[in-house]
């Protein structure tokens, strides 16, 4: 390939658009292009790499049995109704009206398209378990597509689905699957990434995990112990709340004019925030009726993602003043009638607490010593977010810091969900029919590409792993319109191409210096300069992008050293 | 691979839902699943079998510089509101709101997406031509999907785009791919297809072909001249009528009562219908106040392909009783004043016609003896349809015939229908800025798999290519239960694999009958048959799906002549 003729421009500037690195390098090299909020064109480079990532995916699902497929994009709205997901999903899933006013969605997730296939085609357990994949596109309509290919709205995404007779032999796959899903991110070229505890989200199901790439760019925070391994998606981090013990108090109703904030009516009443309870209140998503309010300690935040989970609705911030049992500021657990319409929720901070500060329900008016215990007879969930310093839930000694990632693929045990409401049964070998237990498991290919990019990059562009490079070489006389150089270039490029190395010949008319710099924000792991300087020594100059070795070779060893540096370096990533 | 791991049920009984051979067969194999009127999952044989056709594809675009790359499936409206697409192209385009109320659509073809990303980033004239292409999901929304993966509304599309600055050069390239694509379908296995001219369509540009395989199950009609190399698709094909002189009559207005049919009124006045000029009336589409009136020699019938190109418009059948300035059913062009919303259009076959019948524009009259030299002064243009048994167009001398056939790949001259549009401009080398001139070329790769298949099978089933099998082997041990049997089975099955052959084990309790039945159906080019009789001998049974020949074959010889049958059979497809 001649870089002449490489569609896509380098610039120098850092586009005004671009926050994170492996974004702005990807838009100054010419790699992608956006079209659309989140909807972005590969340029050739860049889908080059991706079709190398997708092979090691498709390679490592192949051996653990997996059957490739490909479901369709578009989706009758029928198929996503069996499940019950055309009406739990909200504005992410596009739906649109064909030709003939049928409802139809865009996949964004194939668990029903999977079990529609699986379904008719596997009878008996002997057949399980099965592994099903595909490779194919989604769309996703995010609400803030971020970030270049880490958050866009439409995304290649490698999606498997596993169906298994009984719970033990999903978990002995899931478990080999997260080893697999560890090789292909080592393959790859992906260095600091975890897995930890995650939230199956839409998914439904129970346990699940996620990989995260470790890195100040990412969006989501991790939670880890530093006394032992625990690591845990904040969304479900278990908060260990620190108790304290004191002498009870009698209840007494107090009057705390103009004082909102829970920081206000503390010090007002000489108390700190933890021997407070405070509501967070909020309204069902799509039912604006319904109330839900959160109570918990005064010093913590509710985690919505937590709460969510634990009412299994979406909720969204409300004040409640329409609410006619409540009174909205003042809102407290003692004596509250609250009607039909309203879910209480109690954080498990509270649960013990004595002699807390609490809403009167009644305006300007607040209780003072409440003892939970004592006082109110209620359940306790966990739908605390966690915070830096917090005890560590299951060594119970280390502390708890915080980290961020990018998460770069998921796992999830599904269990029967799909396969009960979709009504796929299997003969069992005792002649009983059974649900099949469904694990699933996806990797956005897009976004393993710009996660590593995010990871392998330096102030003057990127440094594409071996594995995935668009173009193993960067050949680049310095001056080809020489006849001898252009002759010497060619000859090397015609060797290695005929090596199966891939090359980028870089054929322009332009200074050794802005060559230099395109090559290193190219990021092509070798670079070969050829210049009449070593030419007279029958040498070329090989550099490394990735440690900027530089090593001076004879033109007809060109082609075995680079044959060994690309061996040594893939060595490195299996 | 285990094929009692395989999910995929095959079926004796021809499903209903069928008509053409290679959608009875997938389906009846277990290849295809239909989720949605034209919208299917391909399960893993045929996935296996597509991503073979896509590498090939891949390799060949690659070899003629293409540059891959991914265009979004969703696009914004913009861009094609920049071509004028987005009004211009019916219900065929999904069009829907995102989650702003953004007006979205779904890519049904990429000449906007591929002129968005080449034209910034190519700016002068000596980085043309480029070709970029992608392998990438479309969405059309068809108003009648028929057999099978032949003609589907959801499909995954090789779409190529070539800029060039002079016509030349696109010509030159042009050719260039068209030999590729014959080069491509022979290398899939495509034996009996022909390139024809063809209507280029919403895609506009003037000279196109379509590569056509010729079977009898196709939907396309291919006019053939019985002399020449002359082929065309019926919806191009020139219409050459032979004439025929007479003395000129007097035009005369005669009472026609309840004459209604071009036969009842000729055979009222002795005429015969190509003696007479009929008004064939159509509506424009989406604007049903416009008229158009197509005047035609009556033994012909209009073509409304080549009308709709002729006034590049499209139309629907309306019988005109609303406009006010014809007579419906009395319509002639002799003396008639239509209102400024009708548009009329004159077949060629009446250039030169004399003493014709035609209506009157007054309720039961019609007018004998027009002679349309003498009469009307009008200009005429090609609508007919082509008959069978027609004068060859370029020869003269032939006659046509037709033939069916089914289209599997297009390339198109589009000129700078999109570049202008678009606005996308490069500095030529006399320093005026230019649009350069495109060319478009496509593959369907799911229609090419099943137009294979159409021509690849017999009575008992599938006959796969040796360059697209999904495996190269069925391997059918008699009675794997058998240890003995089992431990050669095994044996083979592993040199087999290392040896980097595709091989699907038949390790199923069944009949051989029944073994036999479904290998034939699935249609792998090689089968080995493993039998406790065959073993006696040290011997396995090898045979040929396509051929049928047998041949025994020492164990430890499989493998050798398995990759010895394979390099012919990939031989003869080169």
């Amino acid at each position: 390939m001649l870089l002449s003729n490489l569609v896509g421009q380098r610039v120098k500037q850092t586009p005004n658009t671009a926050q994170i690195k492996s974004h702005i390098l990807m838009l100054r090299a010419g790699y992608i292009k956006q079209i659309s909020s989140g909807i972005y064109t590969l340029l050739s480079p860049a889908k080059k790499s991706v079709n190398k990532i997708e092979n090691i995916i498709r390679e490592e699902m192949d051996k653990i049995g997996g059957q490739e497929m490909l479901f369709p994009v578009v989706m009758p709205r029928e198929l996503w109704d069996e499940s019950g997901r055309y009406s739990s999903i909200g504005d992410e899933m596009v739906r649109f009206k064909d030709r003939n006013s049928h409802d139809m969605v865009l996949g964004m997730t194939h668990e029903e398209a999977a079990v529609n296939v699986v379904k008719n085609n596997i009878l008996s357990y002997d057949q399980l378990p099965v592994m099903v994949y595909q490779i194919q596109t989604k769309f996703r309509d995010e609400a803030r597509p971020r970030a270049g290919l880490i958050r866009v709205r439409e995304f290649t995404m490698k999606d498997a689905y596993s169906f298994h007779i009984t719970k033990e032999d999903l978990e002995q796959f899931y478990y080999k699957m997260y080893e697999v899903y560890e090789r292909i991110f080592r393959r790859i070229g992906m260095k600091n990434f975890v897995s930890v505890e995650s939230d199956s989200g839409m998914m439904g199901g129970n346990v699940s995990h996620e990989f995260m790439l470790l890195t100040p760019a990412g969006e989501d925070t991790i939670v880890l112990c530093d006394k032992c391994s625990y690591r845990a998606n904040r969304e479900v981090a278990n908060a260990v709340v620190e108790s304290y013990d004191d002498n009870e108090e009698k209840i007494k109703l107090v009057n705390t004019p103009n004082k909102k904030t829970i920081e206000e009516v503390c010090a007002f009443l000489n108390k700190t925030p933890k021997q407070s309870c405070k509501a967070v209140c909020y309204a069902i998503k799509g039912d604006e009726n319904k109330s839900v309010v959160a109570f918990i300690r005064g010093d913590l935040e509710v985690n919505e993602t937590k709460l969510c989970k634990e009412i299994q609705k979406e909720v969204v911030a409300n004040d409640l003043t329409d609410n006619k049992s409540l009174v909205a500021g003042f809102i407290g657990p003692y004596q509250l009638n609250v009607d039909k319409n309203t879910i209480l929720v109690f954080d498990k901070s509270l649960k013990g607490l004595k002699n807390v500060v609490c809403g009167g329900n009644k305006t300007d008016y607040h209780y003072t010593g409440i003892s939970f215990e004592r006082d109110l007879n209620v359940q306790y969930c966990d739908i605390a977010n966690v915070e830096e310093g917090m005890v560590c839930p299951v060594c119970g000694k280390g502390h708890l810091y915080f980290n961020r990632g990018i998460e770069i693929g998921n796992i999830f045990q599904l269990g029967t969900k799909y396969t009960q409401s979709m009504n796929m049964k299997v003969h069992s070998n005792n002649g009983e029919d059974i649900y099949p237990i469904m694990g699933c498991y996806g990797i956005g290919v897009g976004r393993a590409l710009a996660s590593v990019l995010e990871e392998n990059s330096d102030e003057n562009g990127l440094i594409f792993p071996m594995s995935i490079t668009p173009w193993h070489v960067y050949l680049c006389p310095l001056r080809y319109q020489d006849k001898v150089i252009q002759k010497a270039t060619d000859k090397i490029y015609n060797k290695l191409t005929n090596a199966n190395i891939d090359v980028i010949l870089d054929d322009r008319e332009v200074s050794p210096g802005n060559k230099f710099a395109e090559s290193e924000l190219m990021g092509m792991p070798i670079r070969i300069v050829v210049s009449s300087r070593s030419l007279a020594n029958g040498e070329v100059e090989v550099t490394l992008r990735a440690s900027g070795e530089k090593i001076m070779v004879k033109t007809n060893e060109v082609v075995s050293m680079v044959k060994n540096i690309i061996k040594q370096e893939m060595a490195k990533l299996n």
